[in-house]
């Protein structure tokens, strides 16, 4: 399972830049290249996105010490989820910076995919902690860590959509930082919180 | 052999999202998305019956102790139908509610294709049994729960191209179906049938 | 080593679906598939070909103890060879069936390619023997087997890009040949030589 | 990590030819073939480069006993470097032998990215080196050739963006010389420059 799902995220990262398409050189190249900011901001988040996703996910699995059935379908959910990315990341891409109603359609749809990864990621973990898949020999902190670990975003892609009603431009700024708050280490929210401990 | 076939699987899995095109945002950004659900339809039911049959290729090649090199090469003849699957999955997505003889064909097609996919991994293991490459550890009954879990698919596919000739979009869901019963645990089956087992 | 060539082998040999491009269904959606004919023959070569020299690029790294510097860029040869098999693959696709001069360029492209792979996979087993690089405890009827099993392709290939300078769709059929020859196990041939070994 | 890491390597490198768009037969399809030489050129350079970084990736993750959160970021971030280099592939390509100025701009544009990825694999070195991430029992000598093997080409690259000013098509073999460079095994710099050592 965990090859499969390497491959899946190794794939869905790369195929990221098959969204960015080559800008026509008529007179200005550099113009027209710099004119295709959003392409580069909804590349980076996506790839952000993905990168600390899978960073959270090769934790789970290396806690998860047997997957049962429904662990590999909720996982497949989450690939899913993950490989459907590169849709949306286009779709906003091409409407940011377009008409109000259609940039708003785009951030909005694309902060929901985003959000529903997340969801996803939790739901993968809370299944393998309550189901007792997780390694018996991770301490309780270390799952209580995890947990931690893979709440706050969902706080920040769900205020990034909010924001995205009237803010499109900005939530996209948010739904970085999402994927920020996701790679941080499990470990080490805790000890920002309770730098003693 | 299972690293390459695992690859395959992930690739094929993850270029499905290449076949769903950016609708032109003109006015109605939101109405043109969902005008497209039989992208995400299509998308729906690859995606479910390219994780299915490798769920059981897995289980498969896990039960498998060495492989023959007819075992390879019926294994490359699997990967090939799965590999092929982005085609029809991009010619049914446009033809779906388009005029109905065009419509029949992309999903008589595509349900062609299933069916072949299923039937090779059906082969696959039948081979494997028929040839005694099953490890030797596993149970009679577990062998008999893998034969009986990758049949009935075969009859959903087989039923849906049929319904497909007078009703293409109910057979898409006929179709959906045969993948999640090919999805369905092996053993599962079997405790279905008799409870007490 | 392993891991990221068997990687290249299976997106390669993904991939090469999304060189079939949709026909547009204007009337006769089964009449508009089935004149692709020329894709789809193209796509099987060049899965059978991909395939082939995967299963022997397999049965190399395993016989194969330790690789040096020199090997390691060898098979980066091969794997360029390979990920560039898509864009004559399409070439050829587009002008089988078009006018002589067209088609017999892309032909003989194609088969050119085919060549320098099959060159290069015998180039890597060569210097793998040469340097002393191939595991002791093979057999020298083994090593024997797997220099008989790369070298017949190489004629096929050769005699077929001969023949498509008159007959470029003979050709094609030539270069499946090719394929399937260097599909067959190393063993295989000094059996069927010599029944009795 | 390794197999992420590798699966992204193995993606960017297959994917670099659908850069290559298959030119209309419309009369003289060799020369419209011959006309995409830089297509060609660019190919080879990107191919080259991934080929080479992914070479002296695979050495470093081996000399790495333990990687740490900050480590696998900067992993990240070269990863992202190195899938993103299709798309100033394509610009390059599409703009060279176009007019002076888009083509100094897509060549230094094309540059830089190489040279990041160049300056990322060379940090990720360093950082290892410096947070004793690396596998003790590796020499020092060792140690040292790891770090005069990825800085060369850093001046290959930096020197080619400069003569790109002047001379974009003759900035590209600098460039091709750079992967080259870097393609170079560790310990065979020292001993070229210390041929008894």
């Amino acid at each position: 399972m965990e090859a499969f799902s390497d491959g899946v995220f190794a794939i869905a990262i790369t195929i990221l830049v098959l969204e960015l398409s080559v800008p026509e050189a008529d007179g200005d190249l550099l113009g027209a290249i710099l004119d295709q900011w959003p392409s580069y901001l909804a590349y980076l988040v996506s790839f952000a996105t993905v990168g600390a996703v899978w960073l959270k996910h090769s934790s789970i699995t290396e806690m998860v010490e047997a997957a049962d059935q429904a662990f590999l379908r909720l996982n497949l959910l989450l690939l899913m989820a993950v490989s459907f990315l590169p849709f949306p990341t286009t779709l906003m891409a091409e409407n940011l910076t377009s008409d109000e109603g259609a940039e708003r359609v785009a951030v909005t749809f694309y902060g929901v995919v985003l959000l529903v990864i997340s969801l996803l990621l939790a739901a993968l973990w809370r299944y393998a902690v309550s189901e007792g898949l997780v390694d018996g020999s991770s301490s309780e902190e270390s799952r209580r860590d995890m947990t931690r670990a893979v709440t706050p975003s969902l706080g920040f892609y769900a205020a990034a959509i909010a924001v995205g009603l009237v803010a499109p431009a900005l939530a996209v700024i948010g739904m970085l930082l999402g994927s920020l708050a996701l790679s941080v280490p499990a470990g080490a929210i805790r000890r920002a919180v309770r730098p003693g401990a």
